[in-house]
Formats: structure tokens, C-alpha cells, sequence
């Protein structure tokens, strides 16, 4: 395993003390980060203090928060130590990396204790305060979050947005922020109004700067994420792996067709408002492919600007570049078998394996973060790797998971989960997807289903 | 081009203006965003206003520098407006994307005039503030840097550290910081006491993000990088290129031979006190190497933390791999002239181009900017890449250098250029390296050659 095994050589354990008011998106960036380092193999979990704090307190209102009472800070107290407690097995017995611990931590006497327990077990304590000011997010992030908290389950919406308004004063009573001078040698940073301004104090290994240029890239503005293989290709009625191919007929039909599917998709987001022809030219969508042809030219009749990407190819085949699966298993019955066996670490002879797809993608998901809207067109491995981050999919099931051709996917990141929908072209395709333990691929793709199948998506931690 | 392009689909220009007193690195900085930004291929130059100044008064004493100095002020005023008018030249006449106006710019009358400059010229400014309130790191750079200033040619080095701290005070009689609550408004990155806090705003495109994530990686502890070509192979022997291959039996011998040419290196640079058996615990070094055996081969005498990295792997000769140059020259012979005419940007068919091995390596070179000693033992296409982004090697040139097998190379990065040493092992090998329309490679590699063989630095800018 490559770059990230950094870490592992300084041999570091850090854990990330989050800071802040209630609904400041701590939560959400927690189960971020979790996810990023999870895709790239390091073990992370989050740690919520909420949901300890909810096994002896399931319904609070906004007085359980109030500074002066006592049974709520006590429970609080027993809460935090409990996550704490579960953090340091994670760390001491599940060898986790790098641990979140998501609560408010508005205090210097909490964040001094947990500086204490850190030190003591050789913890490098990273703090990540969120800091807002500004109302309209909060309030957003009030309605779209906290009123369907399992804390106000059968609540009217508007009573538990009042409620946890108060909450938020109690906490604000005794919020002491982390300040840029007097904790000067802490290692923290401070997001103000989402990554509007961005504070970095005392960042010192490639772990926490890998962090914190994440965090950094994070964005909350409502977009959707296209993805595509190209259409079929002449190595896929074949049955060949690799290779730099042409697009079969089949393959130039959904091309033809691709325009249209998003303008359609494009519309249904509200993205396009009139069904003109110049309407393309408002939608801001880019369009990303690999090197190879077939990307290319499954691209080649969609009006926005494109860029390519040498990081999109498909995941390299090396010796077998070329060959059909049964060609594979003859030449190579031995490395056939072991790739059945491990499929994310398979590493082709000469070629790649999933994890160092992963690794060369890491680039793709930073920008992916950035950016708005885009449609990615690539390739199977790539995209279940792609698919993989978005949708929290576990290593070692992602490299068997089915995207058939023709299909385009939307995928809508919200805040704690990806909304995922397939529509398919109607134009049929060979399957490419080989199982487990044989060489023979799938049938062919059935062009009668159902065009549109919407799938919920899975929560993403 | 894959992912740099992203600045030029945004077509988005970047006016870096550098803030700070005398001192603080920002020339350092500049050179350096310079230097990365140019070899990846984003046309970028820093505009010295120093370099202009020294037209009109080229030995100035500190009170040139006194804000009531009426010809001092004239002759700064217009060496300002000299370096704009060729940054403007540089953006709309040689498309550049990158231009860093490299001078101290401390006061908001002067940060204004350029603000609107680059509003007049839809550029996007972003200011990079330097401060500093180290003595000691201030005083290290005015010994290191500044008294060798053509300003002070033949000057005595004390009296030249005397009178340079002098303007400094001349300047922060005028100085206006950035301030982080009146100018939230502008892009800016304040770097404190270089990196120990960086206070990041309103950074918005992707291109201002790399830039400030390759800021917050530098260091300036001192330290060296040594390169190293894994010993000679089976391959190699063959003439063919690509592959797997184990190393030759004069590839062990190198391979038996590098701990000590290392440990004698450490030596020298005073990292090792004693010559005992356990002197190399105490040495902080890290050997990279690929995920290919003859440099894993090659390292496997070193007892050092050790990594492996993908993206350090041989360029991907695709097609090619495990001919010879006299097989592709008859098999391919238009891709041959092809790669001949522009090697730099030749993808061989199914494998890649130098610029894709850039592109991969570029996290690589961020990772080499924040470590301190580190070996690398990788192979020819890729080595010529990293040498080439420390040495400042023109791309064009870069794909031609001779970089033979068994020879450790030195690099020392410094200020404003990067020593060189290479000592070879006294080991014969065949010659890899093959000229310009031909597909003859070298003869044997003369192992009588002077086993050290200092070159110095070429100047970085």
C-alpha cells in the first residue's frame, strides 16, 4: 500500500477533538473525514457523544443542556466518558489511526481533560473547531439536520427548531473558542463560516495535513455527481479486458443518446429552466473522461467543456492488457484464482491492483469535493472505486459490485448520506460483469427493465 | 494534460502578491511556487522588484529605504510599476496563468493599487503574507541570503547584516499586516513564523488551493534527498525495456555496496557522530523505492524505514514493454520518430508520456517537501522527472539526461538553488541511455570514471 502508508511508518494515532456550537457541521465533517480515510485504508470511526449520551437520555429538551443542571451534566459527563473509553479500545485494541471524537468540547476544562487522556497514551490530539456566525446556515443546517435528530423523533418540525435554537444559547453560555493566541501551541485548526476563512496552527504530519487540505476542499452548495461508463466497446462484444478500443455501434448509440439523458436529469434538478436550444450553455456541468477512446468518444456529442484525465483510465491489466477471462484463466490459472480471492489486492503483473486505482484516484475525489456539478464518464473498476467513496461501499465488496453499460447513475451527496438514482439508456449492452469463480460473463443486458430505478441511498456511516 | 488543466478550463489567471518585511522568504516562496507551478507544466514567473530597482540604484544603503528618502521613494515607485507593466506583458501577451509580484507591498495604499490592477485586468489577486517574529529565523536568512545580495558586492558580511537590519526597520516604520477582520474580504494566506500558523481566506479556485497547500508543506530544515537508478538488471543486460526483472549479479554488487556509500554520505553531512554498528538507528532516513522488484532488490541491504509507492514505478512503456529500442524502431517505427521528436509528451500506445509520470509523481514531490532525509531508489524516466523539478530542467530537456545506473545522487535543496553530487559506485553497468534518432544504446559505463564528481547547483531561477 503506497502513499498512505506514511502514517503507518511515523506510526501515529491521532484523534480529531471537534469544536463548536451545536449544528455547526461537525457531524458532517466528522463522517466525511471517516469516510475519506476509510477509502484509502486508514482506520478511522467517529465517536458521537450524542448517541452515548442518548442511551440514558433519549428526548431531551433544550433545559437538560442548561450549565445548571445537574443530572443533565452528569449524564453529559458519563456520556463523554463512555465515547472516550470506546475510543481508547479503538485505538489500543482495533489499532484504529485516527479516531474523531464528535461533541461540542466548548470548554477549556473539557479539551484540557481530553489533552490529558491524549498525552497519556501517546495520542496526537488534533483540534477541529467549526465556527459560524453566520445565521442562514445555521438555520439551515437546523432544519435540514437536527429537527429529524432521533432526539426529536415525533416532533413537529417547527417546536424542535425552536427547542434546539434554545439548546444552542445554553451551550453558548459557556462556549469558549479556541483562540488563536493563547493556544498557539495546541495543533488545531479553525474553520470560520465554512471554509470561508480557514486558521491552521502547529500542523506537523502528513496524516493531519492530509486532514485538514480535506476539510479544507469540503463545500455544502447543493450539486449532483454524474457517473458513466462509456458505451460498449468493440473489446466488450470481444469479451477482451483493457485495450484502447472503439465504441461499438451499440456503444455510438448511447453516445447519441447521452445528451439528451442529461438534459433531462439536468432539467428535473431545476438546473434548466426552459427547453431552449441555448439552454445548455446556463448549466454549469463539466465533463470529465479518461485518456482512452472509448471515453472519448461516448463524450463526443455533449456540449460542455471537457477534461481528461489520465487518472480516470481503467484499472491496468498489465500481462493480461487484452486478453478474455477465459484467455486469462488458461495463461494464468494461478493468478486467476487469487484474484477471485482477494479482488481489492489483486495486483495484475505488471499492472494494477483496486487499492492502487484507489490511490491514483485520491486526486479525482479532492477535486470531486471542490467542484459543482460533473459528469464523469470512465470505466468499470474506476467508476466502483468512485461509487465506492460516495456511497461508503466496504473495500472488499466494492470490486464486485454490478454498473452495467448503458446506465447513467446520479448521484446527490447530501449531508449524511448519498441519494443515488440509475437511469438506463434502453439500448441493450453485453454484461462485462464476471462472478465470482467462473470465466463466463453475465448474459446480455436486458433492455426492457425498467428505465428508471431508483434506489435509496445507504447511510453513509 | 489531465489534472492542471482544471485552471485552464476555469481560465483563470493568478496574481500572487507577496506581503512582508525584508527577510521573511518571500523571494524563497516565490522561487519555489515558481518552480512547482512550472513543472507541471502552469506557465508561471515571479517578478523581483528588487531585480528592477537594482537598474536605477544598485549598491542602496538603508536610508534608501527611509519612507522620507523623495529619490529613494521615486526610483521604488517606479521600479513597482516596471515589474507590473511585464506582469501584465506575461499575462496578456505570453498567456501566462501564474505571475508572483515579489516585493514587500507592506502598506494597504500600495496592496490597493494592485488590487485594482488586477481588477481592471480580470486577474485574480491573491496575497501571500510572510510574518515573522523569529529573530533567529530572520537573522539565519539575512546571514545566508542576504549579505551575499548583489546590493552589498563587496561589502563585509557583518557590516552588510548590520545595514540590512536597518531597512528592516526603515520598512516597519510603514508596515500595515494583513489583517484578518479588515480584509476578509481579499484572498489571502498569512504564513506565521514560517507555517507554525497559517491563516487561510476566501480561497476559491482550485488552482489557489494547490498553491497554498504546497506553501503550508515547505520547511527549511536542512536536509538532503539521494536519488538512486535501481542496480543494473536482467533487463537491462538485454537492452529490453519495462518489465519486472531481477536484478544482475553487478546489480547485487551495487545493491551490496549502497549502505556503505550511504552511511559515508550521512558521514559527511555530520548525521552520524560515531562509525558503530548501531550508528544507523540514530540516523533519520527513509529509502522509497517502487512496488518493482530490482528496486526493492536494490534496497534490500539498507536497514532504514522503507516504503513502497506505486507512483514511483518505471514509466509504463504500454505496448512496448519488454522490447528493445531496436524491436520498437521496427515494429513501431512512426511512434518511434514520434517519440524522438517530442518525448516529453509522447504517451507510448497503452502506457504514458514524461508528462504523465509528472502528473503521478506530484504527490510525491509534495510528500519530498515536508520530509527531511530521504533515499530513493526508483528508475530512469521517473528519476529524470524528480531531478528534474529540483534542478529546474526545462521539460524539454529533462526526457534527455544521462542518469546512469550505480551512481547515488546527492541533491541539497538551499535558498535559491539545489546542490549536486554524484558518486558513483566504481561498478560497471551496460549504458540505458540512448540517443536522439537512433536506437543504439551507450557503451558499457566506465567504471574508472572519477568516483566523485561534484557539480554545483544549477541556480533555480
Amino acid at each position: 500500500m503506497p502513499v498512505y502508508t506514511v502514517s503507518h511508518v511515523q506510526n501515529i494515532r491521532i484523534c480529531v477533538v471537534m469544536v463548536g456550537l451545536p449544528a455547526r457541521g461537525k457531524s458532517f465533517i466528522s463522517q466525511k473525514i471517516v469516510r475519506y480515510l476509510s477509502w484509502l485504508s486508514i482506520k478511522a470511526r467517529s465517536f458521537n457523544v450524542g448517541n452515548y449520551r442518548r442511551r440514558q437520555q433519549s428526548h431531551p429538551s433544550a433545559d437538560f443542556f442548561d450549565s445548571h443542571n445537574e443530572d443533565g451534566l452528569k449524564i453529559r459527563a458519563e456520556a463523554a466518558r463512555d465515547a472516550v473509553v470506546d475510543m481508547m479500545k479503538f485505538f489500543n485494541e482495533e489499532d484504529g489511526v485516527v479516531a474523531i471524537l464528535d461533541a461540542t468540547n466548548t470548554t477549556k476544562a473539557r479539551r484540557e481533560w481530553i489533552l490529558e487522556l491524549c498525552r497519556e497514551n501517546s495520542i496526537e490530539p488534533m483540534f477541529l473547531e467549526s465556527w459560524c456566525d453566520d445565521e442562514k446556515i445555521v438555520m439551515n443546517n437546523i432544519r435540514d439536520v437536527k429537527v429529524s435528530s432521533p432526539d426529536y423523533v415525533d416532533t413537529d418540525p417547527d417546536t424542535a427548531a425552536m427547542d434546539f435554537q434554545k439548546r444552542i444559547e445554553k451551550y453558548r453560555e459557556i462556549y469558549e473558542p479556541l483562540e488563536v493566541d493563547t493556544n498557539k501551541d495546541l495543533t488545531f485548526v479553525k474553520l470560520i463560516n465554512v471554509n470561508e476563512q480557514v486558521i491552521i496552527n502547529k500542523i506537523e504530519t502528513y496524516l493531519e495535513s492530509r486532514i485538514v487540505y480535506y476539510v479544507m476542499n469540503l463545500h455544502i452548495k447543493p450539486r449532483s455527481i454524474y457517473l458513466s461508463r462509456h458505451g460498449e466497446s468493440m473489446y466488450n462484444l470481444e469479451g477482451k479486458i483493457g485495450g484502447d478500443a472503439d465504441l461499438s455501434e451499440r456503444g455510438w448509440q448511447y453516445a447519441r443518446k447521452l445528451p439528451n439523458m442529461i438534459k433531462n436529469v439536468l432539467r428535473i434538478n431545476g438546473e434548466e429552466e426552459e427547453d431552449d436550444d441555448d439552454g445548455d450553455e446556463d448549466v454549469q456541468l463539466t465533463v470529465w473522461t479518461s485518456t482512452l477512446k472509448r471515453t472519448q468518444q461516448t463524450a463526443s456529442f455533449l456540449r460542455y467543456p471537457k477534461l481528461q484525465w489520465k487518472a480516470l483510465d481503467e484499472l491496468d491489466a498489465g500481462a493480461c492488457d487484452g486478453l478474455t477471462y477465459e484467455e486469462i484463466e488458461k495463461k494464468f490459472p494461478q493468478d486467476f484464482k487469487e484474484r477471485d480471492e482477494n479482488k481489492y489486492e489483486y495486483r495484475y503483473r505488471g499492472g494494477e491492483s483496486y487499492r492502487d486505482v484507489v490511490i491514483r484516484l485520491e486526486p479525482i475525489i479532492m477535486e470531486l469535493e471542490r467542484q459543482e456539478n460533473i459528469l464523469i464518464i470512465t470505466h468499470q473498476a474506476v467508476l466502483r472505486c468512485i461509487y465506492a467513496y460516495f456511497m461508503n461501499v466496504p473495500q472488499e465488496e466494492s470490486p464486485w459490485m454490478s454498473i452495467p453499460l448503458h446506465t447513467l447513475i446520479k448521484l446527490d451527496p447530501r449531508a449524511f448520506k448519498t441519494m443515488v438514482e440509475r437511469i438506463k439508456a434502453d439500448i441493450p449492452a453485453v454484461s462485462t460483469y464476471k462472478e465470482k469463480g467462473t470465466s463466463q460473463l453475465g448474459e446480455i443486458e436486458d433492455a426492457n427493465n425498467k428505465s428508471k430505478n431508483l434506489i435509496t441511498g445507504a447511510p453513509s456511516r
